[in-house]
């Protein structure tokens, strides 16, 4: 097997439930976890510069093969230097490999054992993704991290196809790990399974035998119970390698990500800070603020008074001036404290597992988020 | 009269031209004229937060007193701590009158002598707007420098319009000056005159007797040929006191701003190089770059090799591709170069002036633009 272009050292796990304090190098620098990556979906995170990422404290950025692969072509991103200096995000990039957008927004798309094939959602072309075609386009791309690509079903499914998508998708683990031919990007693979805990262990335990330097948690937070996903956490988690880094993909709001840390999730990407954020709506150690709400109109205190994010150098009422005025500064500004929020989270989830109070610091963050509710 | 919140230093008068380079203070700091101030017409300048203004050289920016008296009130901009806190931009700041907004958005404004009348653009309610009222929104706002509401028509119009307008233009100028309560915001009086010299110099002349602290050129970049505005400027800026600033409203194009440097102006605001950063058209030494082009889809070099904004640490490509792409950070960062470029053409004209080779900087720049137009 190649050598694999990242390390994993973990410092410590927590006593009283399977949370991790660990580091994961990449060649683009190191990543403190538990971490949450903003998503950069078409090369940039939505309304913010890579400089108002940086400040924000994200370390990692995650950008979506699919997107780019589209528009504006991976060959052009090779031609403009690769996705670092496409982006101006010189820190480690995790590229998706497509199987979620096939899933999510390919309603044309038929799957075989050969690969997926699908209409543009820009122009309607028939396009073809196979294993080794993503793996191909994700190192073009350039990314530190490439996911194999996955066979996601809808849910809910017959266990019939359930089962036959998980075999697809450890076959395909296998044919993404051959193609590889970069040595300095690391692949992950994705467990699936559905919302069956058999299946689900059944998938990690193949996979495991693969020894991926990464594994992903996928199919999840697409609409089905916070306690159905808690249990394929609980049943999946122990059975991946205790050394290997762990990733929920697609997850989640700020309680998501803590009852994932809880069950042994190390890696996280959402839209959530940044949509929400566009959309007016802000997260705070109180619960969300919507500022649209005309009880802000007045409002002289920041989101959150400690937060150094650009949002909280002003008033609430000034930022819902700039979305009922519609100025792009409402986006920009929102989106930036939220991902600010989130990256202090997970620094605070970090110290906490550090000094052996983990399921304090998340009794707290439960507690303060639902009396606000 | 009232001591004056602003002081103007007359530093050099360029011996070939008009071109003056001097210093206006400020209650929030200096400002180093010629200077070009960005546009926040709602409390924001489109797309960029305070400190990307900052960053760009801005050293002072103008707000629009119609928007924000309409939207969110100047009440609740003074509730949130008045114009600077509001908007974050602890520099100095202008605002004008509501008097262009009245001649441009107000199909249904009719004008007497006392105010004039007009429907909001927002929601249609009947608003009216006298010099009074004019300067109490513009003290409650709190900014650095008001304009006195001045009668703008609309041209072509018959002599006879234009002269009522300019005499009622002087008229509110003195009603706007007894109208002042607050000794930490300086007035300037505007000079209209349509494209009549004589007019224009009447206006001038009778405003100059009035003393003001500083006068702005108004009524131009309205549509009139480049020949005629310059040739108002020709008959104007003799006529005004060299130890005030001058400043000419709403002007604009890079090309243009040198034009009246050399005719003696001091001070500008213009939405070009937002708005045109918006739909991704870019100003250079070389000339204007549409980003749009598909010729620039692979080009790796930036905007401007030794421009220091955040858009030129990216190359045209990833620029264009954020413009086809619709993302957001396409306008705020070709917004972001645009403004630097003006504060850089500003800095470079005033080391010109300072070292007494503006014509040959004005030459140099005319021929670059010009070459690549």
């Amino acid at each position: 097997m190649a050598p694999t272009a990242i390390q994993f050292q973990l410092h410590t796990t927590d006593h009283n439930c399977r949370a991790r304090r660990a580091t994961l190098q990449t060649p683009h620098g190191p990543v403190e976890l538990p971490a949450f990556m903003p998503v950069g979906t078409q090369g940039t995170v939505k309304a913010l510069t890579a400089a108002m990422v940086r400040e924000s404290g994200a370390q990692m950025m995650l950008c979506n093969t699919y997107h780019l692969a589209i528009r504006p072509g991976e060959d052009v991103v090779a031609d403009l230097g690769g996705l670092h200096a496409f982006t101006g995000w010189d820190g480690p990039i995790l590229t998706d490999s497509g199987g979620f957008q096939l899933f999510s927004l390919g309603k044309s798309t038929k799957v075989t054992e050969e690969a997926a094939v699908f209409r543009s959602h820009i122009d309607g072309s028939l396009l073809e993704l196979s294993p080794e075609r993503s793996i191909a386009i994700q190192e073009t791309l350039g990314s530190d991290i490439a996911m194999v690509l996955d066979h996601v079903v809808a849910l809910p499914a017959p266990d019939k196809d359930v089962r036959e998508a998980n075999e697809r998708t450890v076959r395909w683990a296998v044919r993404c790990r051959a193609a590889q031919q970069r040595t300095d990007q690391a692949q992950f693979a994705i467990v699936q399974g559905g919302l069956s805990e058999r299946m689900r262990i059944e998938c990690a335990q193949q996979l495991a035998d693969l020894d991926f330097p990464g594994y992903a948690v996928g199919g999840l937070s697409v609409g089905e119970d916070e306690a159905d996903r808690n249990r394929m956490l609980d049943a999946t988690c122990p059975v991946l390698p205790a050394d290997k880094p762990r990733y929920l993909m697609g997850v989640g709001k700020p309680h998501d990500l803590l009852e994932a840390i809880r069950r042994g999730i190390d890696m996280f990407d959402c839209v959530m800070p940044t949509r929400n954020g566009r959309n007016a709506l802000a997260f705070t150690d109180r619960g969300t603020i919507r500022l649209r709400n005309l009880k802000h109109q007045r409002e002289t205190r920041p989101l959150e008074d400690e937060c150094p994010c650009p949002a909280c150098g002003h008033s609430q009422g000034y930022l819902r001036h700039l979305f009922q005025a519609r100025e792009m500064l409402g986006p920009m500004l929102v989106s930036a404290h939220n991902l600010s929020y989130y990256q202090r989270l997970m620094e605070r989830t970090r110290q906490a597992i550090e000094s052996g109070r983990f399921m304090e610091f998340y009794a707290e963050r439960i507690r303060d988020w639902t009396a606000n509710a």
